[in-house]
Formats: structure tokens, sequence, C-alpha cells
């Protein structure tokens, strides 16, 4: 595995980040930065108003399987969950394409990593198989009803 | 990276997979199978309608940064693609779970990739952050209006 560029977002550490990079008031514009002989791959991208960034969340804790999340009570199993001390600490974000600054530039929204975390893939987000609107979201659920 | 377990599907080889795990008319129940040093991570998962699959796509081709697409008569560079044979062979793919079998066992829908191929994680899906349902798929977008 080798990284074809890092994310820049305002948060400069693991603790600074939002939980959800959909939840704060604003999201701000971040960028993902393409190294020069990866840019390449990216002819065509600019016509997709979404993509999937899979980052290495090489700044992550130790591995644990089951904790308690917080704002829960109960211990739950980290495949249950989206926390970053997976066994393979690989994060799996959707963004908006706000746009392609330039040549392995892009400004993209709802990231939610901390500045300079590594990007191993980037794929277009197809809504044919990755959109499921009425899914249901387990021990979650009540914490999506509470937060609106 | 280490798996944590392995898909099953009745595909033998990368060649007999379906573009698309939605698209067989029936498509066919699948299984992930997970290692016993891991199955402690699968509590609370029951209760999620979806999950995203990241898999090792451990037998695609060398990478290809551009290329012409099956159905197209454009170049695209590989990151406007989910084709295999990318700088990191990392496989996103979003499935029905369809039920906890056993121990460590899956049931699962909608997957699309060959028989024994190694899973690096499992993360529920949250139609909070990852369901787009008005996304532009750019290129592709022809092809969806061609399909149905």
């Amino acid at each position: 595995m080798i990284p074809i560029g890092h994310v820049e977002t305002p948060w400069a550490t693991v603790a600074d980040c939002p939980r959800n990079g959909r939840k704060p008031e604003h999201p701000p514009l971040c960028h993902a930065v393409i190294r020069p002989e990866f840019i390449a791959g990216l002819a065509s991208l600019e016509g997709f108003s979404h993509l999937i960034l899979v980052t290495l969340l090489d700044e992550a804790p130790e591995p644990r399987l089951v904790f308690i999340p917080p704002f829960d009570s109960h211990p739950r199993g980290v495949f249950a969950t989206r926390a970053p001390w997976r066994p393979n600490p690989i994060g799996v974000t959707v963004v908006a394409l706000e746009g392609v600054e330039g040549p392995g530039r892009l400004a993209i929204r709802y990231m939610d990593c901390r500045n300079g975390t590594p990007i191993l893939d980037i794929k277009p987000y197809l809504r044919t198989v990755d959109s499921v609107q009425d899914s249901r979201m387990g021990w979650l659920e009540p914490n999506v009803k509470a937060e609106g």
C-alpha cells in the first residue's frame, strides 16, 4: 500500500476532527492533493459530484475490538462502528467534489480526518450501487433521531 | 494490512465476477467469514441492514492509470472508474446484511468479487453520511440511462 496523495483539512490532530464531517454547521472546504505520478489517473473525474476517499488512518490508536462508544452505554464491536482503531485502519469517506483547482488538486467537502492523512484510493461515488437511503442503522438509530 | 477474513461467492475467478453485484437478476447469497480472533469485533452488527465491505483485490492486474473502459470510447483515469487495477487494489462494496448465521459467518447480498477475496474491514453503512441519492455520475451517466 502506497499513498497516492494526502488530504488538507483544518484539523491538525485526530482530537480536533469532527465525529461526522457533515455535521459542522459550515463544513469547511478541504483538498485532496495527489502525487504527480498518479495525476493521470484523475482524468474524467471532474464530472462526478461525489467521490469515495479511501484513507489510511495512520495516527489511529491500537486496535480495540470491543468498546463503549461515546453517547452510548453498551459495549459494541468495532466493525459495528466507524471508530478509527480498527485492525486495518482504513477510512472510507463520501465527499462532495467541489472542483478541480489544478493538476492533482481537488476541492472537496465533508472530509472528517486530520490534516495530512494519506490517501490510498479515490473512487467515483455511484448512486446505483453506493446509495441505500432506507437502510437501518442498528444501535446508532436512536442517535440519529436524537441528533435530528 | 492483515485480512480479517474472506468472502465466499459463486465466482471462482475475477473473469467470472459480475461488473455490478446489483445487476444479476437474482443476486446470489454470499458470505463473509471472519477469522476467530476478530469475531468479537462483530458485536452489535446484526441491527444494520447494510454494510461496507473493504476488500483486498489481490488478483487484480498491474495498475493502469488510464484506459478505455468497456462500453466506452474515451480513455478514462482509473480514479474515475471502479476497475480493480488500481495503485492500491482496495475494493469498497455496499452489501445487504441478510443475517448472522453463526459466529463470524455473515450472510450478505450484492457482493461482486471472486470467491476467497480477503476482507480488510467491515463498516456499518450509515445513510446519514454514505447515501447521496442525487449524485451525478460523470462519464458513467449515459451508461446508467442505457442500462435503465
